[in-house]
């Protein structure tokens, strides 16, 4: 890290503030999900299947109710269709009759402490009647597969979303005339890609504690990314009132995504209710990684056409989400590849056909920019491929076929703030493309450098904000939204209202992140945390400020929009008269009830052109960013090992509120992009997770990963607060497609297929070899 | 209990709706402060003076730092000088140089566990320098009295509250011409009173966890009355920015006023930041009756005049409050006094003057009424011996003195909503007297009925409320008020904002006393959580109604004033169009951040005519309620045993919001004059208190009490919500002259000094006799 590239300094927005979690949590005094003790606490653990697809003939509880210090058994047999999942209700909460995956739940037990838990689990015999396994995605679609849920149609309500066997989902994305577009091309490149299931991989998997009151008021606290949410999904899967269930989210150890949705909250709340007591679940690592809700696999069909002047004409794309066992998220990501697929490019055509399709592994979910990086990854590798075969320079390609303001998007938004160009040009730069790179560093490597573009897009979704005025001038900032990790709540959230109240940032507490006690959000997801409650708060300020200055200006004998507010006071814009301090006002205003601004905000979807799109869609573009990565690998050729030697990042921020966690979020999801490109994968083998551990599910280590190379862009958004585009999800989209075309520039083979590992660029030269 | 007059039936309001917290606390399940415990908590004790007055020559800690398990102790000598006390900043939080009242904390100790603690305190070594130790406050406020502050003029810096010697606060009332009143009189009439020191003696005593955030935060859990004033004095006290630090209410086992100012919250702060680990304080029974701030004892000189007619003329009087060594909250207690002694009669001519006196006690504090039950014994003690003494029955006298309407109060205010008449017909009533009473039980009893009247005022001071729409129609209400156990947050409140709003009060949970969660509130005290949290509330619920009808209009094509909500659903007030669920307006609101309405109210304090008022006031009647009690007794003429056989009380409440806790507050706060009219008082001996248990400082119990018969009477106040008066104080401020009233009437001797045991019946009897 890092250089910014034209920050403006007004006040304390564009300034690296430090956050306020920061000391507990590199001092390791931060308390997380997994510290959250009640007293009386029970401790539970989770039946899961043995198998990966089957019929339950029987669960047995009997040896497990007898064990001392067992509190309750529950299972699915004894429940009513409590069903999860947000989109299809095609889950339930504990399995009956049949199990989908191997790791799917079908008993939970509740005991005094974790091991007795953990034996009785041991101690619960099924039995099952074994089904076929479905394994890949694109087989799974295809007409007289075995149905992973027969009877699944009656789900969901809406015959729209309805699709046949055992696709889940479909949208397509269909503009202009496809077929005469070909007819137009002077080349064609057809390809097919396939990437792997990736774990989240938080270092503090699912954890959350459930207590019942003795108003029968639901208590639970979760690590989790959006409390209402979950608050609303525990309403919906358990049939409670909604004002019965208060959610508070803990400290969060990391979320990315796989914290979106209830998971082990319910049996929580269940078991609760059971015992009368506190009931904690902590899902062990083993369970994290075979039965949460990992990144989706993909296969990408890829056919593009090109004119004789290397312009882009027509793309047709079909991908195949793997979608596990139960719908989950996935209607929602895998609509998000019709808009990734075709890039940040200009298309005379385009037919992009999404598909999610059930198989028999773990329900996959949302992860970091889902959708996303396995659509970049087959689009961009195949950009790369027609530039070079073609005789351009990558990066002159993708320049000669940008989208600029004004252009159509894939949803048929008319662009603004478009800024690819520029983030070619600083990538460029800063790797100082295409000069010769340094010489390599051993005998049999060879070098080389890949660029990778992207777009993104920042999920909308309400936010609302309470500012409250102490007597001291200082400020509470009360907001719905939930620190995940990354400083949008702990330092850019507190940095926009001490900015807009004219105080310091240490003047600033915050309370967030309760149902109760705060007002709503719509959950840290879709990189929309500081966008959207950053313009809540602009708002909750204004009307807070109008509130001080209603109080001032009689004294300074002015109107209020003469006044201002900066370093704890209120000021005449003119110059004039005494500056009252805000510890004034606040006094003033405590004989009144005290000062309370309030604001909210949504960013207005860009509407669909439904004409274009069909099937269940994902919020469109309304403020896009732009990406630019450069990877510079090293390729052994007698071992096939790709080390990554540099990596630059050129992303479009649009105003970067807080450099250094911007930078911060970029670097991170650039590590986990690198992971996705070159060792992360969940591997499965007939259902089966082989593994389920940080021994051999490999992360990526600071041994692993270059210093990144940020360059922060701005080209402001017109709906986020100061011009800011949603940063933390995009940096791990392109960096696949990076290292991959950095691969070929190295060696000449394109590896199709995440992640490159060793053996598959060994086994390519090796073919080339015997091709050549 | 209990009859309730003329209670308007509206919707939710008026009706006994049961208490959130009612469960928990009746089946022992409800946590209380005694009952929050943090990891790694330590326990503190007070090491505190052996001697009532005198100066500190040595302090050695060193055999208590020794002691294993001891992990911190601080003395005053370490300390900067900081000063406790909100109205004159008297005391130091740990004593440096002097000690003023035996139980004077000089040094604190924090350890592993309460024991550990205990010992260390008994390890610390204190050297004395004895000084004279004044018990009784006339003769502390004679000129010449040995000083117990001989630098306390320092300690203030506003001049016209200085007063010299050991006269901490005088203010007089003085209205009309006195001496030509008295000139003008028939009759006149002087006597001497007395009352004791009684202890609020809540269940639960102060108890306070303090902890300290990494980034220097203060987090405070106290069993207190007043977060945001704990948050001041905190502040004040240490020095601390107020934004630096975050007070929540605990359960709150009770307490009267004796948890509105800071007492061991600063010690714990102080040790937390020294140690790095939580630190709790929890009082002993023993500290709480000697060593924390009960009401003042009172000597009161009273002169009154009346003509040949019955009526009222002129009074004079005097009275001295014993405000023990340190102010609290003395200045504003005792000038209560100006405002109760002239009772609720019409006077052409009035002078009050009332001091508070240091002496060597604990300093004395707010409980119920802080005041009022002095005074009010010594006004209605003489008002029945004048009417007596002139031959009117005590009732029609104080009916032919009432005020009425447009009358003058003693601040100069002019009285609306005026109805001791009202009360005095109901109270009649009610006793059926003056009709003949039962037998007597047996023979050497004589039965006896006496009368009391009062008025009170309800504490103005701000409150706001935050009223949060949630997805399925609920509500969060959000309030800065504790429910300090009347049932006013956890019933009231929650009625009002359910009526409001138009849902059941099943469907409102709120959130509450939390100085960073919730927003402003003065306090639980003086009468006023539902008045004015009432306001803020009814403000709230319009803002947030205007909402949701401004998103319903359209729909209903009508104005937002043609719509009303009752029963969950918005309507039409004309009947026609549909029934909009609040649900389906909340949905709708989410869409652009969720809806949520802010409202708050002070009720306007009435102004003192600064002409008849001098030195330090006390918030005048913006809106008395009247009271009107009788006691039925029988006195053993052999023992002197007195027994109450009978109570009724007739209040004004203006409207009883909540029938059934209205009633309670009557019922518990008559029990309380009751033990301070027969049984209660702190003794003193030479500055030692020499009952600090409950074995030897006796509450009533239920064989002490008969059943209160309680009747609400409703004259609307102009200020309160629904023409609600405050009700909590006021029921204790009449039973001990009503009582002494009643052994007058059944045994013919006014017992002028409280509490009325049997020795001072059996003596008095004596000396009439002796007399006779």
């Amino acid at each position: 890290m890092s250089a910014v590239i034209a920050v403006p300094q007004v006040g304390l927005i564009g300034q690296s503030t430090v956050r306020r979690d920061g000391v507990a949590k590199v001092t390791g005094q931060f308390a997380y999900g997994v510290d959250v003790r009640l007293p009386g606490m029970l401790h539970a653990k989770i039946r899961r299947s043995d198998i990966p697809h089957g019929l339950l003939r029987r669960v047995d509880v009997s040896r497990a109710l007898a064990l001392p210090g067992v509190r309750a058994v529950i299972t699915g047999d004894e429940l009513p269709e409590y069903r999860a999942s947000r989109y299809i209700r095609d889950e339930l909460i504990l399995a009956k009759g049949s199990v989908r995956y191997k790791g799917e739940p079908i008993a939970v037990v509740a005991a005094d402490d974790p091991e007795i838990a953990a034996e009785a689990v041991r101690l619960i015999d099924v039995e099952y009647e074994p089904l076929p396994v479905l394994s890949d995605p694109e087989q799974a679609a295809q007409p007289g597969a075995p149905l992973i849920h027969p009877e699944w149609q009656t789900y969901w309500a809406n015959p729209v979303l309805r699709r046949d066997g055992n696709i889940l989902n479909h949208t397509t994305l269909l503009r202009g005339d496809v077929e005469e577009a070909f007819a137009q091309a002077r080349h064609v490149f057809e390809d097919e890609y396939d990437t792997q299931i990736v774990h989240q991989a938080s270092l503090e998997g699912h954890v959350a504690i459930a207590s019942v009151d003795l108003e029968g008021r639901v208590h639970v606290v979760s690590s989790h990314q959006f409390p209402y949410g979950l608050r609303q999904d525990i309403a919906d899967i358990l049939h409670l009132p909604l004002g019965r269930i208060h959610v508070t989210a803990s400290g969060l150890g990391g979320g990315f995504g796989a914290k979106l949705y209830a998971s082990v909250e319910p049996l929580c709340v269940l078991l609760a209710e059971r015992t009368g007591r506190p009931v904690k679940i902590e899902l062990s690592r083993e369970e994290e990684l075979a039965a949460t809700s990992p990144r989706m696999a993909a296969r990408v069909h890829l056919r593009t056409g090109v004119d004789s002047d290397g312009h882009l004409l027509v793309r047709q794309g079909v991908i195949y989400y793997d979608a596990g066992a139960y719908s989950l998220s996935s209607p929602g990501t895998s609509a998000v590849g019709t808009l990734m697929l075709p890039g940040p490019y200009r298309w005379q055509a385009l037919q992009i056909d999404s598909y999610s399709v059930y198989t028999n592994k773990t329900n996959c979910g949302s992860y970091r920019a889902p959708g996303g990086p396995q659509a970049t990854f087959a689009g961009e590798s195949q950009i790369d491929r027609i530039a070079r075969e073609l005789g351009f320079d990558p990066i002159e390609f993708r320049d000669r076929n940008a989208v600029e303001n004004g252009d159509l998007g894939p949803a048929g938004q008319v662009l603004t703030g478009v800024s690819l160009r520029k983030t070619l040009q600083v990538a460029k730069e800063r790797s100082r493309w295409p000069q010769a790179q340094d010489r390599p560093s051993r005998p049999g490597v060879r070098r080389g450098r890949g660029v990778a573009c992207n777009w993104w897009t920042t999920t909308s979704g309400a936010s609302a904000a309470v500012i409250k005025l102490n007597d001291d001038g200082s400020i509470v900032l009360s907001v719905g939204a939930t620190e995940i990790g990354t400083g949008a709540v702990s330092a850019g959230l507190v940095q926009i209202c001490a900015h807009e109240m004219g105080v310091a940032v240490e003047s600033v507490q915050i309370v967030s992140a309760d149902t109760d006690a705060t007002p709503y959000d719509f959950g840290a997801q879709g990189s929309r945390t500081t966008f959207q409650n950053g313009q809540a708060i602009i708002r909750a300020a204004r009307d807070l400020r109008q509130q001080i200055f209603a109080l001032v200006a009689p004294g300074l004998d002015c109107e209020t929009d003469e006044l201002e507010v900066h370093d704890g006071h209120v000021y005449r814009r003119d110059g004039t008269g005494r500056a009252v301090p805000l510890a004034e006002v606040a006094r003033l205003g405590q004989t009144v009830g005290g000062l309370l601004g309030r604001g909210s905000f949504t960013a207005p979807p860009t509407p669909y052109d439904p004409s274009t799109v069909k099937g269940h869609t994902y919020p469109a573009f309304n403020s896009p960013s732009f990406h630019t990565h450069v990877a510079e690998v090293e390729v052994d050729t007698e071992t096939g090992e790709v080390t990554l030697t540099g990596y630059h990042v050129a992303q479009d921020v649009g105003f970067a509120l807080n450099p250094l966690y911007a930078a911060g979020q970029v670097t991170g999801g650039a590590t986990q992009g690198i992971g996705y490109a070159l060792m992360e994968e969940v591997q499965y083998r007939d259902g089966t997770v082989l593994n389920p551990n940080f021994t051999d599910y490999k992360l990526p280590t600071i041994r692993d990963v270059p210093t990144i190379d940020v360059a922060l862009v701005e080209e402001p958004s017109e709906a986020g607060p100061y011009g800011m585009k949603g940063v933390g999800e995009p940096a791990v989209v392109a960096p696949a497609a990076a290292i991959a075309n950095a691969v070929y520039d190295a060696v000449g083979v394109r590896i199709r297929s995440l992640p490159i590992t060793a053996e598959k660029v060994l086994q390519a030269l090796r073919s080339r070899e015997l091709e050549g």
